[in-house]
């Protein structure tokens, strides 16, 4: 059988230690800024690699990082795949229960603590859910206090000198699993994502040109998405393959410090989710930073406010590129860029294509289809679950069968729970969850853009809309609402309803506007609606509440 | 197994056709210039799988190709690997015996023929060679008079509508070889080597970001490499891939045709051989012709003159990028980018860098060794030969067990068969062929460095040199020249002597400079030194011809 050598990650890093051997890590740390080369950091990386030999690793093992972005943590993501392990990072933002079952379930043998959050795995800790861990070692010069054992610093771990060169690296076949995410499901237990060598080297090719990432060897990249959040969206592997310099802002970095890293070291792609560049701007208008070098943003995770992309655009002449993804995806599926026919352009209807979740990158393909499997057509109003598959797109899910079965297609398509509408141009445009859409009549009323049109209201904290089940029209919206402070909430209620009314179908108003004092949040800070969901789940709405002409026509 | 879908093309095709349905691919052919849209390409090539299907084409069938660049040549790109077949592109301008040799090799079921090179299969026609051959389509809309048979025009074997959405793809595995390509060796049988689904998609990949080709969806993308060559180095594959637009320049295009395309079409991105853009630039002094939409010309094949990059450059504001790459390497291995620390370097130096083949791209491995496989220094000077691998490095050669076995070694590293040095900042050179190179007293000569410096001479028409056994020295080498018209050949021999004893080690002077009309040549073009050498290999010189100081000391 013909065919060439096998896809792997280390080849990026031998690469990058070759021909850049003078490009920079930089990293933040509690005690400072840290830097060193590809050079040096190839050689920690074998010395890693060595320490994790030492520690009886072998290929198809598990090694767990609970880790904030720094060069310790870069480091682990080169040496643990690249001796046929698994890298599996750990969100140390999940409740217990969570780190718990992820653990069990990811028997992992060394689990790698950043210092700041010993306490979070402390408080987890389990014998029997940690019983498969072997090892303990913190991410620094020394051990804190800790009841986790056996443990030992990170420079004690990898300590004696090793050159990648010199390193016998095993020739490790591209179907190895190299990476492990779970997902934070808000039902049942987090689901667990492998990456094999193979998913990792597609997606970390896929980022890197102009109709991804577009990422080169001038590039200084500083990811802020955390790298235990779908490997920060890949960009230590794809920085790497670019020969870019990294920076790392570690530990809770806040805007100051983000605006300190991009003016100092020449930031010029970053990337995150929507509230860190909220953030940043409020920075800004108190605060003279230099951000001349800074041409991208990539914003995932969650939309953007189209005012996040026109400030950047306008005041600093930052690019803010949306990019979707999830876990199941390694994660990059769409990026937000404009088509060639578009320069002409003007600037409105530019922001209008940009505050989309954008273009499918090459080597995946998608489809969305309706209840019935049907696609739905590509005309921007139509919305259906976005079905995706393609190299990097997981196949199944780690160690559960039956999760496997209930989220692909006949096909292979992954069943992403993301419903969308797809314009004329081929523009991806979330528009709710799956779980979240409210089935009326029919048709589909989704609850974030009723959210989000609430929330457009000054009189208006939070509010979040579920669809509650009806007699005659199987769900129906129901809003809820917490009002900002002096607000009479019978007058807000009129107004909301007739705002809603105004601007969308009638058949979109929610039932009932229910006031509460808070929305009840996820461990990652999400609406919990599954909590407000089960509340109401036996309080079926009765005909009549709901106008008879205010619902659509059944087909 | 966790793992994605496989990597094939089809996918690159189905997404271009989504998202670009209104990009232009651009044909010139006999009847002037024809152009279509990216949706009309995708159920064109739908029409030609039916057509392959009816034919009775199956998956592991080859079908092959002698056509010049133009759009019917670009729908079998994708038809013929995308129903799981092999597109086996072969070289018109071989010799008949070799165009029998590969046919006979590859089992052509159906040969697609340019209406323009009809003849010269007509030449090559034996009965026996072409005996797995079932069906000549020729590319055009009728069948001009030709004795090949049975055979068909295109349009009339792809008659009947066929949509790309409606018809039924099979599952093409990556594994499956796509593409077949042979080497035009000049000695023995050319080599076949195929290219899987997964490495056409690797070198696709590859190929598209900035330390490739750097090729997006507003680039204009006209391959003059004719297709023929290594799948015009993956061009159709990338643009298609990145949703550019394709020019395709027909058959034999001379530099106004270039020009005029470039210009009306607004190309960005162009690559060819040399030879060509020495053309292009002789074209453009005596004519005027808007180049401004031109951003970069690839070269490979052979080595660009540095006053080629620097015309284009300070002329016409062109970046001229030396690539390199080989039928084994599919084909590119290096490009010649400028790193992020030399923007400050003065042009010269740039110039100087630039004139090399350049930085591997990511996913690829390669090392230089010496004769003893000890890998040689990064010191510019150095020489060994490049050994390289990855992804989309062929690992054999097609039903030719024996060659294999020659050209790997033990990690798989296929022998490029060039000599190259590697300088410090990682940029290859190459400065021979393995089987040009003389070695002599243990060191290695040139031969190409000799032939450039003495074809600097304006006294020298042609010159080639090539290594002749010594009993001392192992080789010695001889050069021979044609000497431009009223050259005194005594004074010629002297002056060339002087000449490189000045340049370059002494020991590296010929030991005799042998006057002839003109030198032998390929089928191909380039100087055929194995005749030379035959000629010579009884000749072996004996000590004395060359100074015993003139030698370098044996290790």
């Amino acid at each position: 059988m013909p065919g060439g050598s096998d896809q792997t990650l280390r080849p990026f890093l031998w690469r990058a230690s070759k021909l850049y051997p003078d490009r920079e890590i930089v990293s933040r740390t509690h005690e400072g800024v840290e830097r060193y080369t590809y050079d040096e950091y190839a050689d920690r990386v074998a010395a890693l690699a060595s320490a994790l030999d030492d520690a009886g690793i072998e290929e198809g093992d598990r090694v767990g990082t609970v880790c904030w972005n720094h060069h310790r943590h870069f480091e682990a993501y080169f040496a643990i795949p690249s001796v046929g392990a698994q890298l599996h990072t750990i969100n140390p933002l999940l409740p217990e229960h969570h780190l718990q079952y992820i653990v069990e379930n990811a028997q992992d043998r060394v689990l790698l603590v950043d210092p700041s959050l010993l306490e979070a795995i402390e408080a987890a800790y389990d014998p029997e859910a940690f019983e498969s861990v072997e090892q303990f070692v913190v991410m620094g010069s020394s051990v804190p206090d800790t009841s986790l054992e056996p443990v030992v610093a990170y420079e004690e771990f990898v300590d004696g000198d090793a050159e990648f060169d010199e390193y016998d690296w095993p020739d490790v076949p591209e179907s190895q699993p190299a990476g492990l995410c779970y997902t934070s499901g808000t039902t049942g237990d987090p689901k667990g994502v492998e990456y094999t060598q193979q998913m990792l080297w597609s997606h970390t090719m896929a980022t890197l040109p102009q109709a991804g990432l577009d990422i080169g060897a001038d590039d200084v990249v500083m990811p802020v998405v955390p790298m235990f959040h779908v490997n920060a969206w890949g960009m230590p592997f794809s920085s790497t393959a670019a020969g870019a310099k990294h920076v790392y802002p570690g530990p809770s970095p806040d805007p100051a410090d983000l605006a300190q890293l991009i003016e100092e070291e020449g930031v010029t792609l970053t990337a995150g989710v929507p509230t860190v560049w909220l953030g940043l701007l409020e920075y800004l208008e108190e605060n003279e930073v230099d951000l001349s070098s800074l041409e991208q943003i990539v914003i995932g995770g969650s939309a953007a406010p189209e005012s996040v992309i026109r400030r950047f655009d306008e005041e600093y002449d930052v690019d803010v590129v949306h990019a979707w993804g999830m876990t199941e995806t390694a994660p990059i599926g769409t990026v937000a860029h404009l088509k060639p026919k578009m320069d002409a352009w003007d600037a409105e209807d530019k922001y209008a294509k940009r505050a989309k979740q954008g273009l499918l990158v090459p080597g995946l393909e998608f489809k969305v289809v309706d209840d019935d499997g049907e696609e739905v057509p590509w005309n921007g109003e139509d919305f259906g679950e976005l079905l995706i598959k393609g190299p990097w797109v997981t196949t199944e899910y780690f160690k559960r069968p039956e999760a496997t079965e209930a989220e692909f297609d006949d096909e292979e398509y992954l069943r992403t729970g993301d419903v969308v509408t797809v314009d004329e141009d081929g523009y991806v445009h979330i528009v709710d969850r799956a779980k979240d859409v409210i089935k009326s009549g029919g048709e589909w009323i989704s609850s974030l853009e009723l959210e989000n049109a609430l929330m457009g209201n000054e009189h208006v904290a939070e509010a979040t809309v579920i669809g509650v089940p009806h007699e005659r029209w199987q769900e129906r919206p129901v809003a809820f609402v917490v009002p900002a402070e002096d607000a009479d909430e019978d007058d807000l209620a009129d107004g909301l309803a007739s705002m809603i009314e105004d601007e969308y179908p009638r058949w979109w108003a929610p039932d009932e506007f229910v006031f509460i004092d808070a929305v009840p949040k996820t461990a990652t800070g999400k609406f919990d609606k599954k909590t407000l969901r089960e509340e109401y789940a036996d309080e079926s709405l009765v005909e009549g509440q709901a106008p008879d002409d205010a619902a659509p026509e059944q087909d």
